[in-house]
């Protein structure tokens, strides 16, 4: 029997409905146009009430990314050698990747957890062992995971929001790491969304026309063999990756325990729809950092009705894109919280018509 | 006989090539795939060479909001008395504002100038007192300044740029306070333009659709009554204000001793204009924080070529935007300097076709 965390099937919080009508007054009197901060009024709303608090902040940050290998990179899909993987694993460990150098920057905590890589890594300070099995298997042939595989990663998730919550989070970041993982999670969406491989693939770290040409006969293939499932365990076990379902599992996790999500592109983001397929009440915990380049991203955000903050062309992954969108979090609950009012200031308010 | 601030005519300094093209070099080896930092990668390039150093640095961040009064106020253009400039000057001294609130978050200096403005503001900590006259006229009937008017407000923004300088300023945001500035600064993107009212002409702090038809005719009369004299300084005299002026004075003065500036909404994008169109050189000293709600900033930034970095909704002024993407500007610099390259790494570059 499988074992799923209790996050995939239980009743989500809601958000306070007291705290977000006090948030949406508060802004009301603030010194200013009456919505001239724009998507900032709404995210410092939106804010308190997940926290059920008139006055949000967002710190403590954490970031985890989630790294594994991908069976689909025989099938010869990435721009990059699948040993990148577990060099990235040790190079977000010494501080010399993005997210090391963003989490860094904002004095987020980072943590790494490896779900199953090709090959060995040594053991690493902040990278936790948790494999799975060593990759997946290839998705254009057989399912990737086994349905217990997809469990276990979905635990593994969930387990890193479980950590989250005990050390205070209060805002969190998942981000990827696997070469190969652009494939299935754009079979995902594809799977997700009912749509074609060929308005969903996209060039990942890099490849050409010819590459992405060949990128989406192998997506196509995948999607013959995956047939019409939908349900989204099946959907995660078939076309997924280890690090796309603990990403489901981690945001899930955080919001059923009152952690809002920062999600970051293309990856995450079809971690996130497969989420809210499980459970439509994940929505409201979910905010949305930027606009990944991968044509696919487009097509998820709009299924998620989502308007991210950042569209700054960015395609890394690794939860980089989320992590430069903290900052406007801060700066949407500092204005919200620290501006004076119309009374205070004694600044005349508009004349109403 | 005018006295313009030397920057107004005198040769602007040109970005480093030989740091431009370091820089360029360093993007290209650091661990990730080309170019998927998105403008994070060209924002990095581009300070490079703007400060003549490889590894840029944006800090110490100088913020100066100018403010003034606008005689076209007599016309009922604003959403708000005019009677606010001076109160929202207090504001601004007592931490209550938005870009106050921004500027203590960031850790940037917040000096207020008062060029002139209707009634009396009592003396305030952080505010500078050096007002020309109390509010410019009503440019829908006669010329806003004289052009000694408009020669002192360049000086004084001149002289800000100056204390800049003087203060190892590293990054130059300006900002804007005057109730009735947007109908200035769409009269200024018209006669720039060559366009009509009725495309650049907006709400402004929140008029109506009636009221910004009345504000559209206003600056229509106000275009009729300048002509087509299209000399930098005679628009700015003519249909400016003393803070579009002042802020002008401030972005070519910080060009001038090789400080880049980097522009918020509609009001400043005006004044960087006048600036680039009396000093073409100017243009690579500018960065766009973002995109404004106001109708006319789109066609102000397509005039300067400019690609914002944010596209929030804002619509406030006082530097507010501009503050608000000071953190990518760090966050680029912050991965440009410290990401680890694929050699030190030991990560695998691309296989190359």
């Amino acid at each position: 029997m499988l074992r799923l965390p209790s996050c995939w099937t239980q009743q989500l919080p809601t958000p306070d409905e007291h705290s977000f009508q006090r948030a949406t007054e508060r802004q009301r009197v603030l010194t200013k146009p009456p919505g001239s901060l724009g998507q900032l009024e709404q995210l410092a709303i939106q804010l308190a009430g997940l926290y059920g608090c008139e006055q949000p902040t967002v710190d403590p940050v954490r970031i985890t990314v989630f790294a594994g290998d991908h069976g689909v990179c025989e099938e010869g899909v990435s721009a990059f050698p699948q040993e990148v993987t577990a060099q990235m694993i040790a190079n977000f460990a010494n501080g010399g990747a993005a997210i090391s150098v963003l989490a860094k920057q904002l004095g987020a905590s980072l943590e790494v957890v490896n779900l199953g890589i090709v090959g060995e890594v040594p053991a690493l300070t902040g990278v936790r062992d948790e494999q799975i099995a060593p990759g997946t298997a290839n998705l254009a042939v057989t399912d990737a995971m086994t349905e217990a595989e997809a469990c276990s990663a979905l635990a593994i998730g969930d387990a890193a929001a479980e950590r989250n919550a005990n050390n205070g989070c209060r805002l969190f970041i998942g981000g990827d790491m696997g070469i190969g993982n652009t494939t299935s999670a754009a079979a995902l969406a594809c799977a997700l969304l009912n749509r074609s491989p060929e308005t969903l693939v996209g060039p990942g770290t890099g490849l050409d026309t010819a590459g992405v040409s060949h990128k989406s006969a192998v997506v196509s293939r995948a999607l013959k063999r995956h047939g019409d499932n939908t349900d989204p365990l099946a959907m995660l076990a078939s076309l997924g990756g280890f690090e796309i379902a603990a990403l489901a599992g981690a945001i899930l996790g955080c919001a059923a325990r009152g952690i809002p999500v920062l999600v970051d592109g293309f990856i995450v983001s079809v971690a996130a729809l497969v989420a809210v397929r499980q459970q439509p009440e994940l929505r409201p915990w979910l905010l949305f950092a930027h606009r990944s380049a991968e044509p696919g991203h487009q097509a998820v955000l709009e299924a998620l009705d989502a308007r991210p903050l950042l569209d700054l062309g960015m395609r890394l992954g690794e939860g980089s894109g989320a992590a430069v969108a903290v900052p406007l979090l801060r700066s949407a609950c500092a204005l919200h919280n620290g501006m004076a009012s119309f009374a205070d200031a004694g600044v005349t308010d508009r004349e109403e018509g």
